[in-house]
């Protein structure tokens, strides 16, 4: 039995991802599926790269992720497979596997990469508008059933790859990015632990608001405090005690994070 | 081992869908649970009908559809069992059925519908507010478990039925309404394929806004275009690529939208 | 096979609550995992403990229940087990379980209670900000997989309790609070059956609102009235029939209620 998890933008109103589900479970009714997330802002595929990379690894050996955030169903974007040390991952070829792909790749893992045009695997009927369902679900599904990744699809090399913001070097230190901001509020950046190695003060920028230091978590501060840790994906991060720092700061995606560093 | 869905107006706040998981499991352990929706509109049945069916028929044969959308629970209105087809449905008989009725009548799919009066297959308390619980999931789940639908209740002919809109014909084309808006803010009207067949040209009103012909999807056109096309369910939407037709038009349910056809 | 319960304030949005069924699978693939609330709102620990009272009783005996309102995360807070009659439960010791501590107590069942301090069975790596993922999953998936609750940690016997409002006797009656707002927007109180036994007449006190007497049911009354009525968890609610008492009244949770009774 395997484990199939579904990363979307389709929301939870419409039943999409549970109808994702109905076509899974009437090919391969043991798999456990976990739903990751659904609220993917729609269309937005870096938030989607972003969310899968911290949330795939966690998952056993075997397990298959479709992540479905896809502007471009049903033009000529090719639907994709791949096949990335333990784990697979489907979905259209559009730059949302780049994060995934790029830590195999830096980690030494093997690379298998099919462009999926083994339409015996997929709905009788296919849409033009929901491959979740017609195509991505089946493939899935067939996957977790024992099918090769070699007879869903043709290997490939050349798979769509987003330009994801890096930090910049600076005098002092390094210029990032707001890229991801959650639930609470908390606003991670393009910044980690390699970016502050060595340092001994660091004092961060983010608008007009200055913080000097890490925390280790929330509760070294009283409630409402403007903290800068590493989140749990690693990343800097800069939050608010028990409250939202992008409420507190009017902060968003793509702001930039100057870190100055004294080592 | 059977799949039970739900679906439902009961949000995810407050866990009444996690209870009435509960209570299956404690019945029937093995079985596969798919939430469908639980973010229905408070009390809507019509939209819980429309997303019942169109979300249904992709599960796979013996599934068991759990639909509460019950304003009517703990008056005299009846809880019923369907049986249509391969599917099982379970819920409130207020008309929430309508259309997967509708449907099974059209395919010439063999019919059973019961009153589910047989209380010994419901939990030992009964609330008189919260059926989905006490009512509906154990006896989804004793069917589930090999309970014949005849044991669970009795059988009628007469379930409720709602009054759904259906398109009038005009003096060139059809007129018809937007009965769903999902969330990405597509606009899916209760005209489909049937309504466009023969026709060379098609312009569509909807509110002040006037589209010629339909596209075969999203990405046939530049980021904000309006454009009109089948969606997933087959009916003819209004929709703006990458974008929402919802916010860009101010649609509502309920809003005309005519067809002028050329031959 | 064992059931695990997820109820966190972590919301649907970044995969936090699918990261962890992913850390739960990969020690005990079998367990089937519901979700009971992510919607928690943000550190609110007494919501968080509501809703885990009056959802908990309705799993399967030997259900794992882990519950993750966390504001101390990564502190010197202690990670607790609880072992209460037929069900466990796992999460920080800040008083999110305090009610069902309470009711086991009450009904007299067996009470043991660890804290969780053999890291052996946490993920290797601890962050310091996400314990769900690191320590409450394993954990759980570690108990469902016949680990024993002295074996993941050392018996306690003084976990926090939080001060939970009581109503307070009146002339002529009770004074109680708004404990809980639900997604219909239904008002349920510290107030039940208990308060109201070998009352004849009742009259019920909110901000500027008056309500006589209690129904049964919502369909008792029109559309749009304001009705008291006992709860799918047994609690007074003050309720508005198809509509929202919160909005219609404007109110809070901490609100007044007063009931007067004449036996």
């Amino acid at each position: 039995m395997a484990v199939i998890t579904l990363l979307t933008d389709f929301g939870l109103q419409d039943g999409y991802p549970g109808v994702m589900k109905g076509v899974i479970w009437k090919i391969a009714l043991q798999v456990q599926i976990a739903d990751i997330s659904h609220s993917i802002r729609p269309y937005d595929i870096l938030q989607g790269a972003i969310t899968l990379v911290r949330t795939a690894p966690y998952f056993p050996p075997g397990t298959i992720h479709v992540a479905v955030v896809d502007p471009g169903v049903g033009t000529n974007r090719r639907p994709i497979g791949l096949h990335l040390g333990e784990h697979y991952f489907i979905g259209p070829d559009n730059g949302l596997f780049t994060l995934v792909l790029e830590q195999a790749e830096y980690t030494g893992k093997t690379i298998q990469i099919v462009h999926l045009n083994n339409a015996s695997f997929w709905l009788r009927e296919v849409s033009n508008v929901f491959h979740g369902r017609d195509i991505f679900a089946p493939v899935a599904a067939h996957l977790a059933m024992g099918i090769s990744l070699s007879t869903l699809g043709k290997c490939i090399t050349d798979p769509v790859r987003l330009q994801i913001p890096k930090p910049i070097r600076t005098v002092d230190g390094w210029s990032g990015q707001v890229i991801h901001i959650d639930h609470f509020g908390n606003l991670s950046t393009n910044l980690n632990a390699e970016h502050l190695k060595g340092a001994e003060e660091v004092i961060i920028h983010l608008r007009d608001m200055k913080i000097e230091g890490l925390v280790s978590t929330f509760g070294d501060r009283p409630a409402g405090s403007l903290i800068a840790l590493l989140d749990s994906s690693g990343s800097l991060a800069i939050s608010v005690v028990n409250g939202s720092a992008e409420q507190l700061i009017g902060a968003r995606i793509g702001d930039t994070v100057e870190i100055s560093i004294k080592a």
